[in-house]
């Protein structure tokens, strides 16, 4: 990773660069609308006929009017935007030591998530070797998924400290350079730039139809994004300072992982979080350089938590109606600005008559058929009715004649 | 629905022009392109690491060079390409019969299924009354999903018989006019339209960056899609009758649901099917004016069938890595296109050296995640390993240490 003190400073401008130095590499991923999620988050909670968790009584009654724009980093390179960070982190670390010095030792980092895949696909398209460390308790389909991108995969014990010495080790034997998934400026840095890409999308679109839109506005009011390490959410705080753009992270709230949250409040950053939310992105507590960006009070206008029912009816919504296969942690954000009567009460207050544009990021798409069986299978019923076979729907079907 | 006698010719010309008509009501829905779908396709089954179904061996050796141009319909209004359709028949209704005709009288049709909700959206919107006949035993999401526009519901049997019966006592009752789903040139030729844009967005894309398409050409070579009534696929044919564009169906083959490609080979069309193929958009024979389009040997090039196993694997490969939530009828035509050999062998011949820019569409997204869930569970497992806490993905998490 190139060094600290030679990094760009985390400003608007060097997200702007990370922007050009990365677009050969990475999706200008679409941004999109919904009409039926705007007319549902535009409902009170008490007034919904659809869409709410089984389990939570409907009871919230702010009725805030919002237009949401959804940046679709599912359908970035790798299935997420973790693409960005790496593409930019390894680009800057050959700008730096040569591209020569950097195919010699090769790039290293534990992880068995998106950001694994991420920096084996950015080190496989510069030619670079990389050494990825996986917990061997790591299920076979991600340890399937990173293998794919052609990196040497070494596996570890599961603990932080069983990982780092694996890490160590590699390291030892063979120069690699670390690249930490989000304690980085340059990972930072890279991450940010969805949010540019988010801010001049949602303005094209507006100006195409303005019906897309609050009436009368042009731009973005705010943005919403998911927060695990952080590197995401203070890349769009950095990428949208001093635009007027108002940022806010989202966050499962299950078992503390809600700690970006919780540290917010006590003023104090949650070093260690022991959680299994079903938002498997998000287990991870702030890291240090994310964590000076969030508790900026110009950057970051606060962080708001939901529960895993909300998550789950929110990844249920963002796929039966808006047609979205996002992975569980990327419904967080849609999760909070349904579901969350603080945020909903605050976005009805700072909206007011006029209301607000609201960009949500789906931080990425990386599930699997089985992983969403688990969370949605309907308890064992009879599956046969008076006899007759049954199809997938549960319903019976007679002889169908052409009409 | 409007007299026969008064219907527009099934040319190109008149898709054309229903496409004029049906503009305003309906998305003109985005084609994109995968580049890991193109790299699955242009592999041999024989040779790839992943994405065959598990229980049929990988013989396979055709290897076709494809690129794969997605026609999104599954993000069209109510979800499906239905609405042109619906959109289409009834302003031809209103242009004939005046609104204030229609509007008094209302319209009907029998459907538990995306036609249903297609016609009762459209009707919403020209503030016609929809009366929509519905077994008893279709499933509570469908009668939701299909009340949420507004229409009256009316239960019926589940045979043709009893559900005909309940539709001819509407009619006697309020005079409303039938829209039958699929076999009328006024539904065939709205259906049609979504060849229109996937033929120029295709060209658009090439044009934007050429590395989207096969090296050197500019255009969509043709085009695959789903056959279940044949309102939609009898339309792409007569939309791209005389550009050099090619149509081809696609069939689940499960318990004789592949009557398009059993009638074409007999030389007579089937008139009865009884099936619970998982595709379930597709258990009907093809109607009699769309069976008079594709037997035309100009219009329809073949019908070419798979099996469950395959629309699953095609299903699974759709959502997990082209990020696409599609219901299990869309995936059918790009499970011929990976699976079945002999579609792949003559992709192979007729593409030769150069290769074949493909459109594929993806007919609707209509599905649950009940559905998803009844399909992929796998089968139980004991889920705890070494007495730890796992998580939805079955891994077990250490604590979380921030960076």
């Amino acid at each position: 990773m190139a060094d600290l003190s030679t990094c760009p400073p985390l400003t608007r401008e060097s997200v702007q660069t990370a922007h050009k130095r990365i677009e050969p590499y990475i999706h200008r991923t679409p941004t999109v609308t919904c009409e039926t999620l705007n007319t549902i988050a535009s409902t009170a909670q008490s007034s919904r006929k659809d869409g709410q968790p089984d389990t939570i009584p409907s009871a919230g009654t702010a009725k805030p009017k919002v237009r949401l724009f959804f940046k679709c980093e599912n359908q970035q390179k790798i299935g997420a935007f973790k693409a960005r960070g790496a593409f930019h982190a390894l680009g800057r670390l050959i700008e730096e030591e040569g591209a020569e010095s950097v195919r010699r030792r090769g790039v290293v980092t534990h992880s068995s998530g998106n950001h694994a895949q991420a920096l084996a696909f950015a080190a496989k398209t510069h030619n670079v070797p990389a050494y990825i460390v996986m917990p061997t308790i790591s299920t076979p389909s991600k340890i399937a998924g990173t293998k794919s991108h052609g990196p040497e995969v070494i596996f570890s014990g599961s603990t932080s400290d069983e990982r780092e010495a694996v890490v160590e080790e590699v390291i030892k034997k063979t120069g690699a350079r670390l690249v930490p998934p989000y304690d980085h400026p340059d990972i930072i840095l890279g991450q940010g730039t969805q949010a540019l890409e988010l801010e001049a999308q949602a303005e094209d679109l507006i100006a195409q139809d303005s019906s897309l839109g609050i009436k009368g506005k042009k731009h973005l009011d705010a943005i919403i994004a998911p927060i695990g390490g952080g590197g995401m959410l203070s890349g769009i705080c950095t990428a949208m300072h001093g635009t007027g753009i108002k940022v806010f992270g989202a966050e499962p709230n299950f078992e503390g992982a809600n700690d970006a949250e919780l540290g917010l409040k006590a003023g104090k950053r949650v070093e260690k979080v022991k959680t299994l939310t079903i938002a498997d992105g998000l287990r991870t507590p702030v890291g240090h350089i994310p964590w000076s960006v969030i508790t900026d009070k110009g950057k970051l206008e606060g962080v708001y938590s939901v529960s895993e029912e909300q998550i789950k009816a929110a990844l249920r919504l963002a796929m039966e109606r808006a047609k979205f296969f996002i992975e569980p942690s990327a419904a967080v954000p849609l999760a909070v600005v349904l579901y969350n009567e603080e945020f909903r009460s605050m976005l009805e207050r700072e909206g007011g008559e006029e209301g607000w544009n609201l960009g949500v990021v789906l931080s990425g798409g990386n599930t699997t058929m089985e992983a969403i069986s688990k969370l949605f299978a309907a308890p064992a019923k009879t599956e046969e009715r008076a006899g007759g076979k049954v199809g997938m729907n549960g319903e019976k079907v007679a002889e169908n004649v052409a009409g």
